[in-house]
Formats: C-alpha cells, sequence, structure tokens
C-alpha cells in the first residue's frame, strides 16, 4: 500500500502511559491530530513496599481527557502485563478491543470475572489483516513468543509508519503455527519506517533464544531417565506450547496427564475451544482418576513454578492439596526460570521438595519468550527504522537495546528511551519529546482501585516496623476532667504478658505528661494529644529503640 | 599425635544450633561426656516475613542448660553469620572465645559495641596452633575465604577427629597470605578422620572457584578501558583482599582512593592496624580532598553492593549522600553477586546509576568465596572421613554435597544431612541420630532481644496488608449505658478524606449491632466486643474485599 501523504504536516505523537519504569503496566498512546489508538493496557505486580496491594495499573487521565479521539485499544498478546487493566481502564473509556483469537478470548474470560462482556466491543483481527481506527491504520504481524497468538504491530498514519514489535522471539521452528513473518516486516521495512518501538527484556543477552522446541527435546530425555518415577512439571499457566509439549512427552511415554492449578486449566480449556491445543485421546484425566494409574504412569502438570505460596505445586509439596502429595521417589520438573524477584520463593519450594524426598530438575529446562541481541538486529536489518524506541524492560534493559541500535547504525539522536508521561513527536524531518502528560500507577486493594494511596502505604510500612500503641481516655464534656484512662492497647508492638514493666511505665509516663498539662491549665484536645504522643514516643524509644506508631485517641462523655 | 585412647567408649556429639535450614545463624555444639565446645555463634537476616526484625540469633537454651560443660567458642572466620550473635550468646553464656587474629579483632568491634571487651576472655591463636578445651582438643588450619584469617578446625576428642572446613575455598594464588594448607588436611586425613563437616554454600556449582587474583586483573583491564572517567567500585565491606586489589589497581593507573561506607571504614582500619593491608603511600586520601583531583585521578570505593538502600553506593546515586554525587562520564563497578534475595534492589541501584547517565558494570567482576564440586572432591579426597556432614546451605546445597560424597565412595548411610537440633552421636563403630536438642530463632528489634514472637509478628503482618479499624466508646460504669461513641479510627486501611459514605455507614452497622445488644440485654464486654468485630468485618468485607484488624476498646467511666 502506498503511504497516505501527510497534507498537513502534522507530527504523530507516541504517548508511553506506563511500562518504562518497570516490567509491567505496558500500554502506549498514539496520537495523530484527532485520533488515538492505545496498545495494551496492562497491570503490574505490586513492588515489595506496596503492602497489601493485589495489583497495579495505569493512571489513564490523558485518555480520560482526550476521550473523544481515543478510537480503540489494539492489544499485542494475552499475557497479564499486556491485558490486565483493561477491565479497569475500559470502565472509564469505553472503546472497542482489537486482538488476536486467543488474546481476545482470554480478555473475554477477564471480562466474565468482572461481568463486562456485555458492555464492551472487542472484534478478532488475524495475522496480515489491517483495521482501521480513525486516522490510523494498524496491521497485526505474526510473531513467535510464550504464549500463542502473539503478535507485532504495524502503525499506518499520515505522517508515517510505526512498528511495534510487542514481545517477541525469533523462532524458526515453533511448536505450533508458524515461524514470526519475517518477510512481511522486511516487505514494510523496505517502503519506509519511521520508528521501531522492539522488546528489550533480553536486550542484555548476547546471541539467540533457544526454539521452544529445544524445551521438548529436554523433556523427552528426562522422561527417558526417569521412566520409573511420577513426574511433575511446573511452568507458566499460559504457555500454552510447553504444556502441548509436556503432554506430547507424556503421551509418548504412555502416561496420563492431570492438570492442576485454576489459572492453566482455564488457559487450557480456552486454547482446545480455540483448536490450539490438540490433546492426543485419552491422555488427559481427571485428578480423581489418578489413583487407577501406577506412579510411573502418571505425569502432573502445575501452577507454581515461581513459588507463589498459594499454588498448586506449594500446596502439594506442604501437604496442603486435597488431592496430591509429593513424596520420595516423585520428580518435579521446573519448567521455568524465577522472574526476578521470586528467586527466594522458588528456592523455598526446591527446599521443600528435597526435603519431601522428591527429585528436582531445575537446570535447562526453559527457554525464554523474548529475543536477544541476535534477533533484535536481526529485526533492525529488515525494518531499518529511522528512530527506534526500545520499549518493554527496565531502565538498563531499555539502554542496552539503545546501544545495539546504535551498533546498527542508528544516530544516537535518533535513538529515545523514554520516560512514561513523556510525548515523543515524530515526522520524517524530525523527532523530539515536546512535552510530558500525566501518568502513575493507581493501586488495587480488594474491590478498591485508588483508595489506597500513599498516605496508607506509609501507614501500613510504619505499622509493620514497629505496630501499633493506642491510647485512649475520656474527658468530661464541661470540665475537661481526664474520667476515664489513659489506657493503652498495642497491637504488633511487643508481646505484652511478658512486657508488663514496661506498660505499666508507659502508662505512667503518659499519665505523667497528661497531668502536666492539667496542671499548666491545657485542655485543648491537639496539645493533650501532642503530649501523649512526644512522652510515650520518647519513652519507647529509650528503652526499646523502636518506633510504633502512637495513636491517641480522645472521648468525650 | 597419636590418638587419644577412647577408654569408657563414649560417643561424640556433634549437635548444629542452627544454620541447616537456612543461610546464616552457624553454631554447632561438639559434645564429649563433660565437655563441650561450640563452633561459630552467627546471626541470619530476618526472613520477609519478619515484619520489622532488625536481626536473628540462635536459641541456646541446650547450652545453657549444660552451660559446666560448655568449654568455649572456637570461630572460623570472622563473616556475621558466624560471628554475629557472639554479643548476645556471651551475655548468658561467659566462656571464653579462640579465633585467629583478623576474626578476634572484629569481635572485639563488636564487643565494644556492646560494651562488653571487660566481661569476655578472647584468645588469638595461629594457624597450626591447637587450643585444649576440656576433653577436646582443637587445632586451627589455613583455608581461603571472602575474608582473611578465615579458618578450618580440627576437633580433636577420644571419639575421633572431625575435620570442620569452616567457609572456604581452595585459592592456589591468594593475593595475600597462603594458599589453603592442604598438606595439613592431608596429614590428619593419613591418620583417620571420622567425619568431614564440609561448606555446601558451591556444591551446585560444577568446577572450581576462581582465584581472587583473576579479579585483580580484572580491575587492571576496566581501569585500563576507562582512564578518562571517575571509577566507583562497589563491593563488600568485609572483604580485604578485593579492597586490597582495587587500591593497588588504582596506585598502578596513578589514582587517588576514598574508601565510603562505615562498615567498610571499619574493616580496612582494623586489618591495617593488623599488617593485613597494607596500603601505598599517599594512595588512600579523605574525601575532603577528592575535590583537588580531576575525575580521571578519583577512585571511590564504597559499600552497597547487595542494593541496601541506607549505603553509600544509594545514597550517592539517590543524591542523598552529603559529599559524592554520581553522574554522567562516572563508572561503577559492581564488584560483587546478588546475594539471594537482593537481585530486585541490586537492579533498583543499576538502574538508577544508568539513568543518572553513569556506566555500570556489573558481569566477571567477582569470584566466590566457597568452593565448587572439584575442591570440595579434593578436600574429601585428603581427608578421607569414615562420615560426611554437609554443612552450611540451605537444603538444596547439602543435598548436593551428600551427592557429591557419594560420587566420592562414602557410603550412603555414613552421610548425614542433619537438621538443626538433631543430636548425632559418632564413634568409630557407629553413628545415628539419638535425639533431639530445643532449637530455635529469636528475633532481635532494637533493644529487644525475643519480645517479638509470633503472635506479635501475626499481628505486624495483618497490619501491614489491610491495616487496622479502632472503635471506641464508653461504657457507664453501674448502668452499662454507652455513654459516648462508638467511633471509628483507622489507619492503613483506607485514605478517610475519599471514603467519608464508607466510614459514616460502618459507624451505622456497629451502632446498630450494639444496639441489638442491649436491646437483648447484654452488657458483658466480650460479647460487646464480638459484636463490633462481626458486624464491621462482614460490612468491611462485602464493600471492600479486605481484612482489616479490628480492635473494640470499652472504656468506663
Amino acid at each position: 500500500m502506498k503511504k497516505k501523504e501527510n497534507k498537513n504536516g502534522s507530527r504523530l505523537k507516541v504517548i508511553p502511559l506506563g511500562g518504562l519504569e518497570q516490567i509491567g503496566l505496558n500500554i502506549t498512546a498514539f496520537e495523530y491530530e484527532d485520533s488515538i489508538v492505545v496498545v495494551d493496557c496492562g497491570l503490574a505486580f505490586p513492588a515489595d513496599d506496596m503492602l497489601g496491594i493485589d495489583l497495579v495499573i495505569p493512571d489513564i487521565t490523558y485518555l480520560k481527557d482526550n476521550i473523544e479521539k481515543v478510537k480503540g485499544f489494539v492489544i499485542t498478546h494475552g499475557h497479564e502485563d499486556h491485558i490486565g487493566a483493561l477491565p479497569y481502564v475500559l470502565r472509564e473509556i469505553n472503546v472497542p478491543v482489537y486482538a488476536t483469537k486467543l488474546t481476545i478470548a482470554l480478555i473475554e474470560n477477564k471480562l466474565k470475572e468482572h461481568n463486562m462482556t456485555k458492555s464492551t466491543k472487542r472484534k478478532v483481527v488475524k495475522f496480515g489483516q489491517s483495521i482501521n481506527l480513525g486516522q490510523f491504520r494498524i496491521e497485526f504481524i505474526k510473531t513467535n513468543h510464550s504464549i500463542v497468538d502473539a503478535s507485532a504491530l504495524a502503525i499506518y498514519s499520515p505522517a508515517g509508519t510505526v512498528i511495534h514489535t510487542g514481545d517477541f522471539k525469533v523462532d524458526y521452528t515453533p511448536v505450533f503455527g508458524d515461524a514470526i513473518d519475517l518477510q512481511r516486516f522486511a516487505e514494510i521495512g523496505k517502503k519506509g519506517v519511521l520508528a521501531l518501538m522492539c522488546d528489550s527484556t533480553n536486550a542484555e543477552r548476547p546471541g539467540f533464544t533457544q526454539s521452544e522446541k529445544t524445551v521438548g527435546r529436554t523433556f523427552d530425555t528426562l522422561f527417558e531417565e526417569h521412566k520409573n518415577t511420577r513426574i511433575f512439571v511446573a511452568t507458566f499457566a499460559s504457555n500454552v506450547d510447553r504444556v502441548r509439549q509436556i503432554i506430547n512427552t507424556a503421551h509418548k511415554f504412555g502416561r496420563k496427564v492431570v492438570v492442576e492449578g485454576r489459572s492453566m486449566v482455564n488457559v487450557i480449556e480456552t486454547a482446545s475451544a480455540l483448536g490450539y491445543l490438540s490433546i492426543p485421546d485419552r491422555t488427559l484425566i481427571d485428578v480423581e482418576r489418578l489413583k487407577d494409574y501406577p506412579p510411573q504412569q502418571q505425569v502432573i502438570i502445575t501452577t507454581g513454578s515461581q513459588g507463589e505460596s498459594m499454588a498448586a505445586l506449594s500446596r502439594m509439596a506442604g501437604d496442603m492439596h486435597k488431592k496430591i502429595t509429593i513424596g520420595p521417589g516423585d520428580t518435579v520438573i521446573f519448567s521455568s526460570n524465577p522472574i526476578p524477584g521470586n528467586e527466594k520463593a522458588v528456592t523455598k519450594v526446591i527446599n521443600e521438595l528435597f526435603r519431601k524426598g522428591a527429585d528436582v530438575i531445575f537446570q535447562d529446562t526453559h527457554v525464554s519468550g523474548h529475543a536477544c541481541q541476535e534477533e533484535i538486529k536481526l529485526i533492525y536489518t529488515l525494518v531499518k527504522p529511522k528512530y527506534a524506541i526500545p520499549v518493554h524492560g527496565e531502565y538498563k534493559h531499555l539502554r542496552a537495546q539503545a546501544k545495539v541500535a546504535e551498533g546498527m547504525g542508528i544516530d544516537k539522536e535518533n535513538i529515545f528511551i523514554l520516560s512514561s508521561g513523556e510525548v515523543l513527536e515524530l515526522s520524517e524531518d524530525s523527532a523530539g519529546v515536546t512535552g510530558k502528560v500525566p501518568v502513575g500507577t493507581i493501586l488495587v486493594d480488594g474491590l478498591g482501585v485508588g483508595d489506597v494511596g500513599n498516605v496508607v502505604l506509609r501507614d501500613r510500612q510504619h505499622l509493620a516496623e514497629d505496630g501499633i500503641l493506642i491510647v485512649v481516655m475520656a474527658l468530661e464534656k464541661y470540665s475537661g476532667q481526664i474520667v476515664s484512662g489513659p489506657d493503652i492497647v498495642s497491637r504488633g508492638f511487643v508481646y505484652v504478658r511478658e512486657s508488663d514493666e514496661l506498660m505499666d511505665e508507659a502508662r505512667e509516663v503518659v499519665n505523667t505528661a497528661l497531668q502536666g498539662c492539667v496542671d499548666r491549665g491545657i485542655s485543648d484536645w491537639g496539645k493533650l494529644k501532642s503530649a501523649t504522643k512526644d512522652s510515650l514516643s520518647d519513652y519507647v524509644w529509650k528503652k526499646t529503640k523502636r518506633r510504633p506508631m502512637i495513636l491517641p485517641i480522645i472521648m468525650e462523655v
């Protein structure tokens, strides 16, 4: 197709609304005149200091402020960091969602949970197909990734074409479906591409990411070596190809397969219904029928490869699973690497399994879903973009890709490591950051979206660190006399039964401080509270070197 | 020396009192008839769920119960996981401490902080020297490790000899002092060794750990490559040899060196005073004089290689350091690997440094201080023990060493993977676990030792997760009438100013529940509290899917 003429000379705006400061929260707006399309709408998992938070979604104030421009969401693939915020965001910006078949199906699973299937328009797009959204045309291009149906996007605008790789790797021998459509990347590249936004996750790693098929060969070898034991394989719930390979190997060795873990069962059902996972007859069995087969004819595929304490694997290892217990003679294969931050949790489960007498295999049983440096170079060589915008990664990953891009001959000033919220304006002639839009993270805790912010988090951190001391007292309404208390109640501070003396003295200290106020004729509640806080805080610090939260409560009677 | 005759046929008891379930907390009692010697006395850093805890020390009830037998502490080296609990334990069991020169000096630094130098007997032991402790004789044997003056121990008892390697590696070309005394291991082995207790930290890794000297060569190369920038090197405070090599390379390249971080300054001062670290004249300068030299003549050695937020490196990266700021053009070398659990914190600092424009180097700039499989095999071959007791590691590490030992021809039933508290009885004829002594962990929080236990931790976890709702009310003493309240105060639950409605309704719910009690003539405080808790908890769960701690407080007026 011939490039549209850019009559008005407007520039294309690329505005990442999240995802460039951390893993997760991927969402990027593309704006040209009166049209905005949004690529991906992911969640992030809470950082360690976000106590009690379930998940994190992006602040989409910019989209709400420009709601009449927003034409739709275009989703690259079905991982949580790309689709997880949709149910929250669509409530505020109800526009159509476009994606490939499995991705739409996984989004629908989410919408069902939130009772939103009726209110949301969605459309399945095939690879090679384009959709028109305002001034944009978006083409879906087949890639490979650790989930089926992953897509790159060619985003055509009057100001030029941007290629967004989504999360990808180059797998010449995928387990299911075709290899990445490198020809199409080349074809579009030949016609001229303004900017390439390429996955940076593995940009620090030299070489190529191995084909998913190599894991299948590893399974064959491991099953051969462990013919006489029951085999457990833990992996990511959404990696349909991995599950397919485990099932195929199990079938080859005459074993029956049970799948444990709700999220995995869901993905498998969805993928099977769409024809993405064909399972040999009579291979998959119900957990109830496991007892009909000897251990060496059993395979259990399970969630929990990241050491999640509530996942099936941890529960089976800890004798907390209703139907399956792992013990001596069992072989457990971790077909996964720990995601950064999960190392300790994974090690904990591995130790537990060893202690139970199981054999644990956790090396060379996984391949990444992301491109390494040689694959990134390949894409740059096919696409030959004018501008490079590394995406998907922490700063060090983005920077590693910038270095690769520089090595590929992209001018240093044409490489943009953006921060979330920055507005990058692009045209054939020039490019530059021209502004900043509001961005941020919204915390989801239970049903609450955004009702836990910095104040509440700071309180939780304070409470977590040293607990709380509550000082209650009752004042007579007219005289201002203390008619009851002060009483001190503590939680999370010390074991009270063994700290009588400390608590008695603390009460005495507060009493003295309050008496001092009374003697000076002070009856202002604020001042009484300050006196309580200061005296108790000093005393507790001196005695324990701790700083519990101190909360004076005055009642009027 | 000839072996003592074991007249009474008593057996040697080996009782690990910590260190076998986690990294840290190393302490093992050796008992023969009326004599106990204790090897090491380390602390552990708190697990993620030990909110607010500063450090963890071992429960030494067994030693207290047998205090008349305890002859002394014998310490293998000066790392925190081997000496850190001494100031706490010596308060309860005041016996002499024996160790090599630097180790004793580091222990003395600790005793000074705790005002215990006068009350503690300690004795410096040289390599090759033995000390007699009751029925035991202990010989110190030179090894190599990531701290100077590390020692293995030959523990001679009438029942036979045990060799405890301490933490070690085999470094044929150490930076300072001699290589590990392999001849002595062989000599003792030749005479017959009952049991080998060998470091398991790297037992999963094949091959050899590289010599410390290789890091020095890497520094030479890196300094050559970064001749025109200021260089920062972050490493472990206690690794004197590493610091020595950085200083030597700096001197070679005509740079001045500043050391930042209190713990590192302390170790360097101590090591220098003992003659373990000779620094070329006029190389080390005060931070105030840094400005007199151009960046390319500066090297800053710093703590914070584990991403500790309060360490010098993090403060310099975050513009929170009073005297030094890291910025564009600076080169930062991480001469360390992240300790498991610290990966995310380290990555955060690396990202911050990149973002500041610094160049960060964090690969191939560190070697481990622990032996890999080939070194472990070497020690087994020299010592030829009858029994193998893998130590120092998580279960998976102990198990990996057990496999190595089996491969070396040790009978499977002669290999003991112990749990803390198990009593292993050994003699030439037989060995086996014969009992269990009380063990556990004592939590230190500020000045409090052991006053935070499971109840307090559970409260802190609860508070951290969803905060607290406090319901206060005042009852009239004689009538039992509610004369004030119920009032609800929350912390760490929701942002109250934006949740008026929720809080108002909550108050109404409690009011109704209490009124119900009153109507039914219930005035029992326990029942009123239950009614408050139940009604509020149900309401809050329904509205928010959260479970804050609910604390009803009744005052009598």
